[in-house]
């Protein structure tokens, strides 16, 4: 059922050369190999393969049945850093069929596509691309009715990538206001809410703009929980959000006179009934919208799973459902992992626990990294000296942070090799500082683009 | 083998009358009893029934044998808050063989002692029982030799309970010393190695006031790793830390202006080495000393996780090592909770997750509180409107910060009740007032003092 999509060259073996011990570079490649197994779960194309077929004129998704006669146009729109990969999965199984479409992609995320048009634009940050694209998008929406099909390609990262400021807003205010929001510690919920607000296409918007065209929207979540109006701002979902929250979080996170006066005007305009709200449950451009979800997170992680069972690991899913401060969740990650060392709960070594979601990071310095690399810098902090644990954290989307890193490997003598080479591993922790320190010990964990993006995966191997 | 000592009376059935699921109110009174069960397992007298006894004047501690024919005198030295229970049970054995002993404890921790003189102190802030209880106990130290026994009963609290600066210092030096050091962001290690320095019994100084009679050691743990030199501050175990090295966390911490100046010139001097190092690994006073840890978190948490499995639970110890912010380690439990109510990982309900250890709790607010009444909180706002899920946090010493309240229950219908009542439940969380909130609402779990002391218990029950 599960296709083997991922060949060994695209995401390298850790290659540091200090470590002598043979178990334990058996455990660093298992867990490389335990990622890659979960990654392949979540390729875009395979999971689009599995669920969507076209048989007779028929294109059949999830046992939802479009019969394609009806239809004088088939139009494909997406945002996402899997957009490429699913919309070439879109192309294989529709072919000429399709009439038009745009997707929106993160820079290099492309694929060779014949009937879709890519635009490649900025993420995390968006940028004019972003606009122009959505502009675009949008247009093509606009022109959808009755008697066209409107496939969604939605992906974790739409929301940068499909950015349309509302009227009088410019791209710098919504960056700046992106900025300050990612700066505060505001949960990813809170950002969501108020970027719809800032927006022409997020928050159901989309799907007002195509309304009444049939709308099949294919999500690959890469948000804890699958909430469909979360993932890529739900452009295609009722919102649940409201002007009025909007001031609330910046009130709670006290960012008021950090954000552009445009903005908050704005969204006091809106608080105040000036501006419409966002679709809601029960708005008629929801009618003909059929919402699946082809992956996420624990997708990866039972795949994984399966893999480190074939290499006689006792396996557990802890959740894909993490989230919180890293520092955090790597104490509890390595208390597990000490339990287990010192009782067996809640397992018996060889054991692998895995876990998904995504953390968060409060920057206390200016350093360069990720969440995934500073959980496993934590991690190896409170590991020094037990033997044996590795601890790999990457993001399935192969970029963690603005870094080129998809994450990072630790083991238990991570500490003592970075030491010997006259690093303090502390000052780069308080420094969120996470990418030099592995760079310099050759443990970064790169894989390049996956154009694919379920939040990231923890695999902590005990033995 | 365990005995049953805990009457409902004293752990009283949570109260709350608004709770009309009858399922529920079975998860709450399940949590409380599976807590009680834990509870069971580490109560000292318990503990030290199991591992020591008497038989023709062999004294018997874990398969090493005293033949008290060997000696004159035995005498009992005590502090921590199972200080009484301890004693009780070490009465029991030894009765009348018992020449004199003293064992300081918390203020009402107290039990009907006949040989061994009970000095009740303060804690978490020593005041000046503290100081004269630590006296008296020295004293009696000092006075041991060759043919004497001495046991030791440690248990945590110990440190603040038995608190004798060193010479030229006042309790109020050593008082302000820890406050500084608390707020400075010092490491728990760093804070330590200062206090045993400004100490007369800490850091191996009361085995040196015993030598040469040879020492029996019982120790409950209270801290993550159970490591002999923390608990109680090691006041018969080698010291790692120097003089030199606590010029240099003053240093490091830039608190040198903010310490009396009394401490200053004492550590200077020590360094310079004008007062005797603290006794190191392999000196001679550790020779007939014989340590063993009698109970610790993971001996509560086998016994709550086997009442657990008899109340048809499927249950799993994660860790007794949690440690980090209280509110990230309810975020990684309840994320737990919710893989299980999702997909059945890392178990199918009904189920059972248990924890211990204990978390930190970084003050924001000036509410009343403690950790485990936090976690409650944090997690019931993270639960909200979930079927069916029941939270208990509490420690297992019925104390939870300065608080009378051993903890908190929550559930699903938590923040629902309190906000019915007119509560922000954020707001009560953001202020640390996590006391009043379950006040409020009738879900404080209070126990009273139980005389034991393994830190804090957590228990998820999921349906």
């Amino acid at each position: 059922m599960k296709k083997k999509i991922l060949m060994s060259r695209q995401y390298p073996k850790t290659k540091n050369m200090t470590i002598e011990n043979s178990l334990l570079k058996k455990m660093r490649q298992d867990a490389v190999d335990i990622f890659n197994e979960g990654l392949g779960a979540v390729d875009p194309k395979t999971c689009i393969h599995r669920c969507c077929r076209l048989k007779r004129n028929v294109f059949t998704v999830n046992n939802r049945a479009y019969d394609l006669n009806k239809f004088e146009r088939i139009i494909v729109l997406g945002a996402g850093k899997a957009g490429a990969s699913m919309a070439n999965a879109m192309e294989k199984i529709l072919q000429n069929r399709i009439t038009a479409g745009i997707v929106i992609v993160k820079y290099k995320h492309v694929e060779n596509l014949k009937r879709i048009t890519m635009v490649e634009a900025g993420h995390p940050v968006p940028d004019a691309n972003s606009v122009a694209g959505a502009e675009k998008l949008l247009k093509m929406a606009q022109k959808a009715d009755e008697n066209t099909l409107v496939i969604c390609l939605i992906s974790g990262g739409g929301s940068a990538l499909m950015t349309l400021p509302a009227h009088g807003l410019t791209l710098e205010d919504k960056q700046k206001t992106t900025e300050v929001l990612l700066g505060c510690g505001a949960t990813i919920h809170g950002i969501n809410t108020i970027r719809k607000h800032l927006s022409r296409i997020k928050g159901g918007l989309l799907a007002k703009a195509v309304y009444p065209a049939p709308v099949i929207c294919l999500v690959l979540s890469d948000v804890v929980g699958d909430d469909l109006d979360i993932i890529a701002s739900g452009p295609a979902v009722p919102d649940r959000g409201t002007f009025e929250q909007c001031l609330k979080i910046i009130e709670t996170h006290g960012i008021k006179d950090c954000l552009p006066s445009t903005v908050l005007q704005y969204l006091k305009k809106g608080s105040q009934g000036l501006i419409p709200e966002t679709p809601k449950q029960g708005h008629p451009v929801f009618e003909n919208i059929f919402h699946t979800i082809i992956a996420s997170n624990i997708n990866a992680l039972l795949s994984a799973e399966k893999k480190a069972g074939d290499l006689k690991y006792h396996t557990q899913i802890l959740s894909s459902m993490i989230e919180g401060q890293t520092i955090d969740v790597a104490t509890v990650h390595t208390a597990i992992a000490k339990e287990i060392l010192a009782t067996g709960h809640p397992l018996k070594p060889p054991a692998c626990i895995l876990s998904g979601g995504e953390t968060t990071v409060t920057m206390k310095g200016n350093g360069k990294g990720g969440r995934n690399q500073e959980f496993a810098l934590a991690c190896a902090l409170k590991i020094k000296g037990l033997e044996h644990v590795v601890i790999l954290s990457a993001g399935t989307d192969g970029t963690d942070g603005p870094t080129d890193a998809a994450g990072a490997i630790a083991d238990h003598t991570t500490i003592q090799r970075a030491v010997a080479q006259g690093l303090t591993p502390e000052q780069f922790l308080n420094e969120n500082n996470a990418y030099p320190f592995f760079d310099h010990i050759s443990d970064l964990f790169k894989t390049g683009p996956t154009n694919t993006n379920v939040m990231d995966l923890r695999i902590i191997l005990i033995r």
